[in-house]
């Protein structure tokens, strides 16, 4: 076990806590900041130097690499004052693109200011490396109108059409307590202290206008979005995601991720951005860790080990759904695979960027355990609720999961030099 | 960033899905298995090839030098077969000795076997390395003697005096589906796919001899177990574990963290184990946020930035309790440091091994967030209650802490060659 050393640090600011990983910043976006960590003092568990800009074309967090892990938050806004809703956004911005840089959340930080006032960062990532930080920001249909049908913040007008809250599908046993939020925040980073630092922060910011509704922590990632990263397992203990949309795949990006300039004429200022579905799915595992093998495979319709379709092939073989099996085609009827495979679905993809999670136990004396389930799509109503929908009458997954959270967000484009998240949406042009 | 790339697995079991990291693994111990995933498989996150072995004369998992990720379980015992309850130990001592080789829980694993029977290894750590995962058993008070009072295993004669359950401290606000157990198992690791793979296999092995009580999962380390890792932060930003007992003392571990072959005549299987202290903590993060810079410092009785006690030097210099302030001593009378310090509490330490946590939000808009305090002590009566009731008494940082779970394991020695966890409990020799 290696370490970074016990050394005095006193006056070595935001160094040498943990040190930086030998990872390679090979795709990384944005500038190194000054003052961070760095890969030369030492080996670390986690954590990377690796830096993803908060501003650009899109929001970084999408198509970026998918880092290991998550902190998710819903956040309510407490105030009807529309300027303070545009001056935390323009706070929040100003505080993540620091973050991702590996700064501390303030340009004080948690140390160097006086005695008499509260810090401007909270401190838990002194000396911790940007690892990979993104921050992504979406926008609830509450937002826009709430449960009552106010138009708090005089947006209704500018509402998307496909914002709305997702249908009840067969199978939800949602809890309102982890569902909705008008606000959301997702923070991915290598190092989960750097992703709950972020969230954290961003709630300090917003205390007064804001209030975090639920939250949810991930600790592994169970999809790939480049080409250069191996597919990781669910807790059902299969290969995920491989089939995902990778942003190496530029056309499908276009063609599924991002909203058009046309998409949607009453929402303009979405072009360019895209929908982030969250859903929280238990996993019943002690049930799943009793069926044999061969089931196991017949309902996902892959081998566990490779990955493969049943049809044969490897991992990234196509699936043959008409190949004959013993009893019906080798990839049965219900299999997963088949269920929510594009040819079936008007060729429909996400781009999924979900993660694994432990909430403790359930009162049954099992794992609160399953899948986070994050996508996003370019319109919820052709990309994800007719494929749910199919999922949850069809697959037979479905009788080891339930949906116990739910919420859709319209997560505006990327943030100009100057601008802030959202501005497009406030300030009409 | 950097990825093991896109490969067909075909036939390379338990490799390559995420590769080593480039982690020195200097001072671990045990044999490294065959078949696991090396360094050579390309950078990673998290992982590490790093593993210690489940054998030798004291458990792993306590001067262990500290992982990064924790996830820790009570288990309640189903069954009144004490036959029963050995084969559990006996099966998760056989589990445990593979996975903390980066093996499958099962000889067969996870995708070998028939398609007709479930596997024996739940299959989500397939190719990750073997991360530096210990597990540690306890035993709870309640295993001896339940809460009638029945000895259901016939163990009662054989009760150390000092495991009984905590008692009720001031601040105390326990959640009974947080708190006690019949066994507890801690799984640390540098990967937290990896110790949520050892628990819920270890889970699966005991359906219907043992339910889960309660879990914590830990994402950050908030203690030093060896001089050659530098301190970590816990939610409050400060460094925590400064002056932790570090494996290296090996005088000081031999007399505050084992118990002694003759501390316990009646509880003489105890020897060369340790009892575990588990606590629950909750931070009301949001309302120490808000504290001023220096008085956050007068808490703790140390400066943030380098973690140097307030009357000067380094992290590592003792504090001078004596030293006047502006306002009495420079380090308050009611300071974090000052009122846990060996010096006033007849010299007692604690070996901790504690983790942040995240589980969610709480229903005032707050991060259900914290600290999952975990301690390692020859002896409670010593050298945690008397700390604790005076902490809860006196300490300023009480105003900020809620204990939400609790719970007292006696930890017994290490498993020799044969042998299964807490065989001296139940073959009177």
């Amino acid at each position: 076990m290696s370490g970074s050393g016990v050394t005095d640090e006193r006056g070595v600011s935001r160094r040498g806590l943990i040190g930086g990983s030998a990872a390679v910043a090979g795709v990384a976006a944005g500038a190194f900041a000054a003052g961070r960590a760095s890969a030369a003092d030492g080996a670390a568990r986690s954590g990377s130097d690796d830096a993803f800009a908060f501003r650009g074309p899109h929001q970084a967090g999408i198509t970026t690499p998918a880092q290991d892990r998550l902190h998710f938050a819903a956040f309510d806004v407490t105030t009807s004052s529309r300027a303070q809703l545009v001056a935390l956004l323009k706070a929040w911005t100003r505080a993540a693109d620091r973050m991702t840089r590996g700064l501390p959340a303030g340009e004080v930080g948690p140390t160097e200011g006086p005695a008499t006032v509260p810090p401007d960062d909270t401190g838990e990532a002194i000396g911790l490396p940007s690892s990979g930080l993104t921050i992504t920001v979406g926008f609830g249909p509450s937002l826009f109108r709430d449960a009552a049908g106010r138009d708090r913040f005089g947006l209704a007008d500018r509402q998307p059409t496909a914002l709305r809250p997702l249908p009840h599908f067969p199978g939800d046993a949602l809890d309102p307590q982890r569902s909705g939020g008008d606000l959301c925040v997702q923070a991915c980073a290598d190092d989960p202290q750097v992703a709950v630092h972020a969230i954290r922060n961003l709630a300090r910011i917003g205390f007064g206008t804001v209030a975090v509704r639920w939250s949810q922590l991930g600790f592994g990632r169970t999809s790939t979005t480049s080409t250069q990263q191996s597919t990781p397992r669910n807790l059902f203990g299969f290969k995920d995601g491989t089939a995902n949309i990778k942003a190496e795949e530029k056309d499908a990006v276009a063609e599924h991720v991002w909203v058009g300039a046309d998409d949607d004429p009453g929402a303009g200022w979405l072009a360019g951005g895209s929908y982030l579905v969250a859903r929280r799915i238990n996993m019943t595992i002690e049930v799943w860790d009793r069926q044999p093998l061969g089931d196991q495979e017949a309902f996902v319709g892959r081998t566990k080990d490779t990955g493969a379709p049943l049809s044969g092939g490897h991992e990234f073989s196509g699936p043959d759904f008409s190949m004959p099996g013993s009893d019906g085609p080798v990839i049965p009827r219900d299999a997963h695979v088949r269920v929510v495979h594009p040819d079936l679905n008007g060729g429909a993809r996400m781009l999924r960027r979900g993660y694994n999670f432990v909430d403790g136990s359930d009162p049954l004396g099992g794992l609160d355990a399953g899948l986070f389930f994050v996508a996003f799509v370019r319109d919820p109503d052709t990309h994800f609720v007719p494929i749910q929908l199919r999922m949850a009458k069809v697959d037979a997954l479905m009788e080891y999961l339930k949906v116990t959270g739910s919420a859709l967000f319209a997560v505006p484009p990327g943030i100009g030099p100057g601008e802030y998240v959202g501005q497009a949406l406030f300030e009409r042009t």
